[in-house]
């Protein structure tokens, strides 16, 4: 079976990179690649890395581009996703919309609020297939969620533990990720020259956009509501993401019930991968593959667990992860068209 | 069909991206997986990219661990593949010997001396197969000698101007290259704290050991000695090579032309691609990809041709080139296995 | 008055950046620079950028050579200071040592054995002048423990706040490092293509010698022992220390109180700035400066103070610590020959 | 004497440098610091590096607000110096304006026109005090025409062969250039994603605007119009410039020949060095320094002189070539304010 995709917002990085792993995907024919203020423009001027798609000419993004195709991806900025899923519904009753943004990813619409502002557009299905039920609810889905690329790299890195009652609810996430995540708008503090040789945090004290989505998934696992502080970092690389996430540990935890409570949770998983002892986590291990490695740690004389998780922002972070949930959704090997392999040095 | 494969030197640059590209081939099952002084360890220590291998023990590296393959590749130190090669013949006669070190390179035997010292060890069929007449000596060969990383990228550069008599045989080449060309021995100045901030020029004057290689080749498309000044720079980053080439334009000869022999001569070429007008080559483009992108300029006030060439020197350079050309020895499609979408940014 | 000023390992980057400090300073005159392997180059040949200092011969490292100077700073691996350090006394009574490596700086021999093993060396003053009470430790000492780099920063970062009573101790420090930090010793995992373009963390769970340092900073501060989850991480940059720092606030306590202990303990201070609100430090910033830039948050709902600071880890978190207590010790400037201005972009 | 500087362009990258140098300048008193877009801004936002003018406010750029000083550096868009210089001379009859912007570098209209474009505004006198007869013309003058990046890495490179006639007249340029070269306006290609991990080539063919710049040096070293090739690429660092400068050497000229005529050339240079031999330079070596680095290699085989040179391109490049100007037009010494130690590593 093939089905017939398109990619909206492919002049971006999220864009690039969903087109990058759908050009391997061995069910997909890739259809309308679409832009906002880059229509018209040959794909290659923007993703020249993308050889078998130079030729394509960005189009308009808009429900008469998009509509006709199995699956759509959107990777648009906020607030535009629901509306065009409705419409493109509409048009093609089967669609199976893949939302890369952040619209519907929180199910508490005071959380929604505070964050984003005005009224809460829903939740969907969420694209983390490793987080408990989620895969369930990710089968035969025709709306997916996409999580945030911090999200996923804490979420995978605590929730073992949390669920297992290890660690107290009581998280500190500090994460460094490659600029790309910041995506491709010209910024003057994004610049090469910024970022080269230069370390920095931004959204400090609890205003970072991902803080409420990992409280879900923490507390979803937890069984209670969990408090997180979470401090993101750039760091001068393009890709990639390194989440040190920490939480005290519960009395009479030892290593060995942490280490055993992540080889429970994803000793099966064919994209998440707790290293062996003494080895940890590189996020250049990690770029291009859909792939998250793991490490964990406990401190006896600080008494925490604390869990280092690497996954590259655009591939687990985003597009792999979006594409792992299409393959769930539409009865596909979730690990079909994903790579496990990074590319390093 | 199916080949059973054996990588030497599996533990370094050249060797991890061999085993990266051919996980992804659909006719190779990946055999020894071999080393010199890191044998015995898990190959998952030395290369964590690599997951679906991360348990592998690399063996020593030794006639006994390769043979017995259809295919061995060698990314050795020089001197080592001739009788190793031999040795591997004598207990599997069929088998085809890739070797990524130098050895076999050059025709030339004073070249050879005058670069190398000792003996000339003679040449194998050289594994650039867009060169004129490469393909067709790559066909069924049981040998073959895979490039240096900037003979590929000036050859791809300048041969087409050299066979079509539109430059002087006059060259100077100026190249990049990320700091896995220099491999992974530890040494200070390959340091992270050296090369990053840091641009350097290295084995300038002519000694670096890829002269006589390009003059080599240059000399075959020109049909005439060919002159070439080399000057190679170390960059700050992993991966890729982008070379400046450069000759004067034989007297009469204008832009349109030049553009005409490079599209005829890499029309049907499916790695390697003269961009559009007006688009520049960037390594980033090309990383992990099998391809080299080319532009070309004819400065009419300097009176010279500028070709401009960026590859990835592990993958095009290296690794891809060699999988290529295993492809052609075999009788498998040229393109198995090798990808031509670049992991960007 | 000008003093003589030796420097023991001067090949290695505490060595050159004490050197270039060195040159700038108005009272010193630079003695000897000693090495050990790399005794007999000449320093050009290993800090090209002091090109004042080029044709000086590496003299080896030896109280023969030492001797005889006002000043002799060490930067050599720990265990070597001590003996050294009174040989030298012997020589030269009123020789000033100032020691940049770890020997020195524990008060607790318990500490000394669990994380570096064997005997305690004793402690001498500690090289941050900014904690309460030791500037006046250092001035007219003759000796000086140079503090750790990660400690430097994480305890500029939250002492004012523990002293003043404002967090609870239970201490969650996660500071990124330029690859400097890790030395000059070739080492495949600090090799430029392993490390630019990846994140990733080591000593990980407790394990990191500067961790019972900072223990003994904050001890001091809030009067009672403080816990301590440390976790350092290496990023691609040469220079440079993001420290994220965060404590529990205590019940009650708001940003405003924050700030102004901040704003008390360093509105006099010439070298720590907290920076205007709304600006968040860049490692960048401080690149080469004596400077650590600060920034505070207090995330309500996490209920956490969060405090990020940035050093250069070889100026103010090695070299210019070193020069800065030098000066208290003499009694010159304290801010004589040390920059604040960094060297950005 | 101190005199009273003003700088317009004071948020960008020439103009943060120029702010740094002129903080260590002994002879000077920084006053107005102006903008275009970003005046009313504190230059702490915009120059987060220089603590010292922290708080200043950018003053909008005008005739008011730059006249009553003593010299005044522009950092401007070109098209603006002209004008600008003389209405301040007529408010400051003595002022002295240096130009760090392109206006007024070339002598010869017709290039001008043809690179720039409009009326030719005139030269000034070229800030390269190292270039024959240069010293003499800056010594009084009340105009500075601060050299290009590029010109003054390849001159300093080249002419003291061709003013010893020691290579023909053909020369070729391929020079790697750090981001910030290319300024603080965002533009997507200089996203830190973008340019980390890549290099490339662009103005190729002879369009760079620093081609004619070039030209002109070269000539009036060699007493004949001389050819230039120029191919300048963006490597992923923030500063440096790396200068590949090659010509055929001139029939029966040697190694030795050209050694000492740089040797004689340079010798008494405070900024130019012609490293040892077996030395070749790096960018990071000169880092905040006003130095340039040289190498020189015959390649006899091919026939060609390569020198190697290092700048930083916002130092001595830029910045650093500006302040030697005004040492030289104002009778101070000329290495006043100016380091010869580079930021490494």
């Amino acid at each position: 079976m093939t089905v017939s995709v398109a990619v909206a917002g492919a002049s971006g990085y999220a864009g690039g990179e969903l087109l990058r792993l759908l050009l391997a995907h061995p069910e997909v024919r890739i259809g309308a690649v679409t832009a906002h203020s880059n229509a018209g423009d040959l794909l290659g001027a923007h993703q020249p890395h993308l050889r078998a798609l130079a030729d394509r000419v960005l189009e308009p993004t808009s429900v008469d581009t998009l509509a006709g195709h199995d699956v759509v991806f959107l990777a648009l900025p906020h607030g535009q996703s629901h509306e065009l899923a409705a419409a493109l519904t509409e048009r093609t009753p089967d669609v199976l919309v893949v939302d890369c943004g952040a619209d519907h990813r929180l199910t508490d619409p005071v959380a929604w609020e505070t964050f984003y502002g005005g009224e809460h557009p829903g939740s969907w299905p969420y694209g983390l297939p490793e987080l408990p039920g989620a895969r369930d609810a990710l089968r035969g889905t025709r709306r997916v969620a996409v999580p945030g690329c911090y999200p996923t790299a804490a979420s995978l890195a605590l929730v073992p533990a949390l669920a297992a009652g290890l660690v107290e609810p009581d998280v500190v996430v500090v994460a460094a990720s490659g600029t790309s995540g910041a995506g491709k708008s010209p910024k003057a503090h994004l610049l090469g020259a910024e970022v080269m040789g230069s370390v920095s945090a931004y959204g400090v004290g609890g205003g970072h956009r991902h803080t409420p989505e990992m409280m879900q998934n923490f507390a979803a696992a937890a069984g209670r509501s969990v408090s997180v502080s979470f401090t993101p970092m750039l760091v001068p690389m393009p890709r990639g993401i390194l989440a040190t996430v920490s939480a005290p540990v519960t009395a009479g935890v030892d290593a060995a019930q942490v280490r055993a409570a992540y080889e429970k949770a994803y000793g099966d998983e064919p994209f998440v991968t707790l290293l062996p002892e003494g080895q940890w986590p590189t996020t250049a291990a990690t770029v291009g593959a859909n792939t998250c490695l793991l490490q964990v740690a406990v401190d006896a004389a600080a008494g925490r667990l604390i869990v280092v998780a690497a996954i590259d922002n655009l591939t687990k972070g985003t597009a792999g992860g979006a594409v792992q949930s299409m393959n769930l959704a539409l009865g596909f090997a979730e690990t079909a068209g994903l790579p496990t392999e990074g590319v390093a040095p």
